[in-house]
């Protein structure tokens, strides 16, 4: 079999051969995973002329065709972005094997030992729009937790994720390992990925990264599990306690550094009582930024020359340099707005005032809730997981940044000798 | 309020005001919690009298009409039966409360402190069918894991659900809280189930539990998560390194004990080189206890009288007093046997081998496997969880028997003393 993509194969026959391949790499030793993972990122390095080549196609039929600066941006590799995507695999390789991880020994009254230990989902597919790199982050993660992944990727990248595909599909080939294991759907057509959604005895989840209507769609249209990862609309909430400074630090940090991610701020939401004091230090430092301000009435008040915001600005993920600003009475007024109007992704308080801080914590149900810490933490890498597949905004499985533990799950291993649950009936 | 149910509200406020009440229940102690449950154990028996004569009527109904002789027994409730209700929510008071239970705790290298700790999902939607004790048993394992419950029960237990809620009801109200957080839906239309089924941005979780019929149809319809609670296959294979007593023991426990319910034995497996030994003494222990044998050309050169056994019969959940038996070559033709006809419920070896049986756990997915211990140990209560809601054969959040912590997710609470991602950018 080549190692190359298969582009004129049903999908059904796709996802069963990528399911089948599964099975033999649920069953790898940690080595022999790493030693794969290893020589994917070899490959990586040793096709980089041929996968830049490729990019560069990409690249310029998103020119020609007139696409944003910033899909572009997404869109293009050069010898730095892609020596980073084949540190991040060898970053995987040396992160635990969840496989086989036992969470829970214990032995009942009647002798049985239970034992609670994690095995992969089975196959994966992850659809997702430009960024090259996740065909291989992806592809990666997956294969660590021992699963099967379909990639679908956007057409935009077509060139690309074949290009990355090609090489990763080569080191599985010479470890002697099924290469459909990691499968490129090259037919984007809407009518195949609809077909794909359906499979619902060949898909055990389906993880759509990308924007609003990439996701709406796959929701709509899944017979197959889906862990979504949605807008991010992040609050600061600046509490009548905050220290000024630590809040500062937090917007700026949280608005300025990245505008585009997930985890950047969206909104800023400040006490009644020091909004006064706060909002003319922000507004200065968000403006020096080149950042555009919208907000309230109460805002406006206190800062001159804001734009009014409206609700379609407080449920706004802009991922852009524009931040919503409102002003709210105390902590349940922005915690009443987070929950009206959040993405249940990330939100900080700045506070010193503990109690506030619990109140906080308790009262919202986000995926990553922040104590004086930047919503840029919330970060599969900054937490520690090694690597991350996306920010689940599903609460169920997964929530908040997903690594390999969440491409496996819990299930039970019963050891006894000989137990019966009636043994009157059995003898 | 009423602590009564609301029959004429349409679905979509139903939900909505089920959800609300959640968010209260999330926030409750635990000591409050295990208040509220005892005063539920209390009202269902203090109002035993009307549970029981309104379950009186389904049962008489169904007798009308015609219904199985098994239908109208898992819808019956008895005194006794009743004072398992009692206890058994009683018990779920007596559990640990997931809610709060902190999973990991860490400290990065920057300072921040990470936890991951359990949140309640939120509003769960119990869709099940004859046996009225799971509202009882579901409202109240929702509740001690901080989710309000949408309870949508059978038609044919409208009467007994109804008495059995408002009980339930009556609890949340004399503690001041909010009666919608148990919510029985009486419109029992496909309709509104459709309707129900459709409603993502209120019910976070859909958990199907009844016949196949009832769990397609969530599962073709549901656009919010589901967890499926589908059939039992269960498979006893008998290894060649077997001890045929306990071998005979599992058996008998698994097939004989009590048919009707998912983690009963469906189908017998037997290494070729015992079935000379095993299958006469197996069959002539399972006739005497009314057992009927459908097998293969091999079994059945070896057990005379033996119905042939087809696919369909490997394929089925009897759910009665009926075996399907093979005989196989090897312990990899039994695997092959159980990942084409097994529903990922519960698969058992016999053996004294140990390398057959970590073969055998290695690779096998089902979400309990068994080594020398009964099939019927598959369950909530047998594993040490206090109470199930159901047994997931979904490889997604839940897998096998789910308690209160599998109504919980995981997210993160972040504390740090002002921390940013790029302190030079922030200053």
């Amino acid at each position: 079999m080549n190692a190359g993509a298969t582009p004129f194969v049903p999908i059904h026959d796709l996802a069963a051969a990528c399911r089948d391949a599964g099975i033999v790499i649920a069953g790898l030793p940690t080595a022999v995973k790493a030693d794969v993972l290893a020589a994917m990122a070899g490959r990586i390095e040793q096709r980089s002329q041929e996968i830049l080549a490729a990019n560069a196609l990409d690249v310029e039929a998103a020119r020609s065709s007139g696409q944003a600066a910033a899909l572009i941006d997404r869109l293009r590799l050069d010898s730095s972005r892609l020596a980073g995507v084949a540190a991040g695999i060898r970053a995987i390789a040396s992160q635990p094997d969840p496989v086989g991880r036992v969470t829970q020994r214990e032995t009942r009254p009647n002798g049985i030992r239970i034992e609670r230990a994690r095995i992969p989902l089975g196959l994966i597919a992850m659809i997702y729009e430009a960024r090259p790199n996740v065909t291989a982050d992806a592809a990666a993660l997956c294969f660590h937790a021992g699963n099967s992944v379909l990639l679908r990727g956007g057409s935009e990248a077509l060139q690309s994720n074949r290009a990355i595909a090609l090489a990763l599909r080569e080191a599985l080939q010479v470890h002697g390992l099924p290469v459909a294991a990691i499968t490129l759907v090259e037919d984007l057509g809407r009518e195949t990925m609809m077909q794909l959604l359906q499979l619902h005895d060949l898909v055990d989840l389906a993880i759509p990264r990308g924007g609003e209507g990439l996701i709406r769609f796959v929701a709509e249209h899944a017979r197959v599990p889906v862990i979504k990862h949605y807008r991010g609309v992040c609050h600061l909430y600046v509490d009548r306690a905050a220290d000024p400074d630590v809040a500062l630090h937090l917007l700026i940090d949280g608005k300025t550094t990245r505008p585009a991610v997930c985890n950047a701020l969206e909104t800023l939401l400040v006490h009644a009582d020091v909004a006064a004091q706060f909002l003319p230090r922000a507004a200065a430092a968000l403006r020096v930024r080149g950042v555009e301000l919208r907000g309230c009435a109460r805002s406006r008040a206190i800062v001159a020359d804001m734009i009014a915001a409206g609700d379609d600005d407080y449920a706004a993920e802009f991922l852009d340099l524009i931040i919503a600003v409102r002003v709210v009475d105390d902590i349940d007024a922005a915690i009443a707005h987070i929950r009206r109007f959040g993405s249940d992704h990330t939100e900080v308080i700045a506070t010193r005032d503990e109690a506030a801080a619990a109140r906080f914590i308790g009262a919202l149900r986000s995926a990553v809730v922040m104590v004086n810490a930047s919503s840029r933490f919330s970060d599969g890498g900054e937490l520690g997981l090694g690597a991350e597949i996306g920010i689940s905004t599903t609460r169920l499985h997964a929530y908040g940044p997903m690594g390999a533990d969440a491409l496996t799950i819990e299930r039970y291993v019963i050891r006894g000798s000989g137990q019966v649950r009636h043994p009157q009936s059995a003898a």
